[in-house]
């Protein structure tokens, strides 16, 4: 993999992991720090490993936006500067792989976008999450995107709003993440929910992961407009065909792909 | 009512019961399954019943689609078998009774899909829920659509890309069924609620639900346009005139519908 | 303030209270009390006031509309009606304050949509919700838009087809309130968590309550390109400049707004 300044990228086995390693910065979200991110996710996206794990070093997961870095900024430096932070994001979404936090400490700000706009997420029980732009002078707008299409809109009115951060159980309870651990059992967890997410054909479970992100927040009949025509294109595809023919043959079948 | 081969349909007071009853075929959704169930539905609908249960015979609520009636089919195939599903699951939503799934055992696939599309789903403890396709190789796009709406975004995550079985008692929580309860009280409970879903002006009510579907998951002002102009229209209807009148001379209503 | 008849206005430092003060007719929402509803959230809107409490006062928080004064109007007076209705709930998600509902006793059909309309909500342990147009002849249409807006579909459902009452434990947790609390502890805790979500800068906070709003129910690319112009844009505004220097010069921010 490529060398990087701001992130560690590491392959093992079938997955890829993203270590976001500013920890004097907070893992904060400088321009420098969001290229390389952008760049790490597109290159796991080019390879055949079939989950990523995006994870931080030191205290924090991730403290959003380097202020040192947005402070001088005009409109079109903060424009050029968000459109990348929302790029990483996107791309998050649309790369084949699983893509699952390893969330630690506090996860705050594009912090917590980052959580958000992963497909799963695992937090320690020690870890926290807010949008504290909403008691400052920078509001969060755009963390705040994924994170409503994760939790009820009058928890996302209270995150966005007070500023203040949640605990981890709450997390949970809003739906932000899907599992909370004692912070020792924190890998482990991340590796296995990962390795249940990461069964099965990879090129049909990455267009599952990208249908699903096409098909939401729509209407109801335009969402099976996509979902429809997708799911019978796929049924033609190898991996239908052997999963169907393995499962009518009571055979353990094998992914061509 | 008609006699069909792969179902049974009874009609017991106020309340017409869809059963599926292919449980050797752990009630797979075939063409032909599919198509009485879409007739048996649209039927239900020009009747003066109230409320429709949708329930299964044997050891499961249904398993999903039938590979062996997929398999062999071409892209052409496959958009019709599909069509037919999702045409199943939006006549769920547009007829005028209220849709209640009477779930045991597994749903999984298109059989979870059934269940998130009735109005209202009540579950014995011991069911189970699951959209298989992610660990196989024919991701569950479709299912997820009415799944993703009824849940939250990094539960529908997991639910798709693991393909596991969560329980009844998770699905509870996450919204996907009304009620769990213990298994020998699973007719009781969905008659209990049904009664409660179905009192009051028929043709109010049948108005009331086709419009939530219409006003669903889109922007706040646009389901507002949809829902005031409906409700100043149902408000010169004989059920609304009735209603009020009754109110206001402290009587019981006697409903015209 | 105005005097107003049906609704007392009181500002009290940085908090203005809106209490409806119609207990004889449980506050319902007759054209006379919506249009003095309207008229102090557009003055509220306009002083340096930071929140706006929703209040009731006597036995219920609201019962809705006045059946009083529905039964007679035409099409258009219902229409006339409930436009207006619609803008005393459009006009308390576009005013800059954090507008929170102090929910005591029953909040029902467009009493419910108060509260699901109010930014945040905290209710009495004895509070109780419903929209029962379900039970009835006028089916809660338009109520029905926030506050599915705030809670699952089959939750959604379940209150609009039974038109029964769900407490307030059960609303917190579909997530139709922010807290629960003991009855005698309501004012407190409505003053706690209106002191948390209205710190920081107000012009900030402003703009960003009601982009959030904006971004709501859109596709997630929509809401991007919404919410990254609006945040590249705030950028550059006083509020945001202040806060980011007092970050990066370790003192407290002076909000110039």
């Amino acid at each position: 993999m490529t060398e990087y300044e701001h992130i560690l990228v590491k392959r093992d086995g079938d997955t890829v992991t993203i270590t976001m390693n500013r920890a004097a910065r907070r893992n904060s979200l400088s321009a420098g720090h969001l290229a390389e991110l952008l760049a790490a996710f597109r290159e796991a996206g080019t390879t055949d490993a079939t989950g990523v794990v995006l994870a931080g070093d030191g205290p924090v997961f991730s403290a959003g936006h380097d202020f040192a870095d947005v402070a001088a900024r005009d409109l079109t430096g903060v424009r050029e500067l968000l459109t990348l932070c929302t790029d990483v994001m996107k791309t998050m979404q649309s790369i084949p792989q699983v893509v699952i936090a390893r969330v630690h400490g506090l996860a705050t700000a594009a912090g917590c976008q980052l959580v958000a706009s992963c497909d799963l997420a695992v937090a320690a029980a020690s870890a926290g999450f807010a949008l504290p732009g909403g008691k400052g002078g920078w509001f969060c707008h755009t963390p705040a995107v994924p994170v409503a299409r994760s939790i009820g809109r009058k928890r996302l009115m209270e995150l966005a709003l007070t500023g203040d951060v949640v605990d981890a159980a709450t997390a949970l309870d809003w739906g932000l993440v899907n599992r909370v651990v004692p912070d020792e059992q924190l890998d482990e967890a991340v590796a296995e929910l990962l390795a249940r997410a990461t069964r099965g054909s990879r090129a049909s479970k990455a267009m599952g992961k990208v249908t699903l992100y096409a098909q939401l927040d729509r209407p109801e009949a335009d969402a099976y407009a996509i979902a429809l025509e997708v799911m019978a294109a796929a049924s033609q595809l190898p991996g239908a065909r052997e999963g169907m023919a393995a499962f009518l043959e009571k055979r353990k079948p094998s992914w061509p792909d």
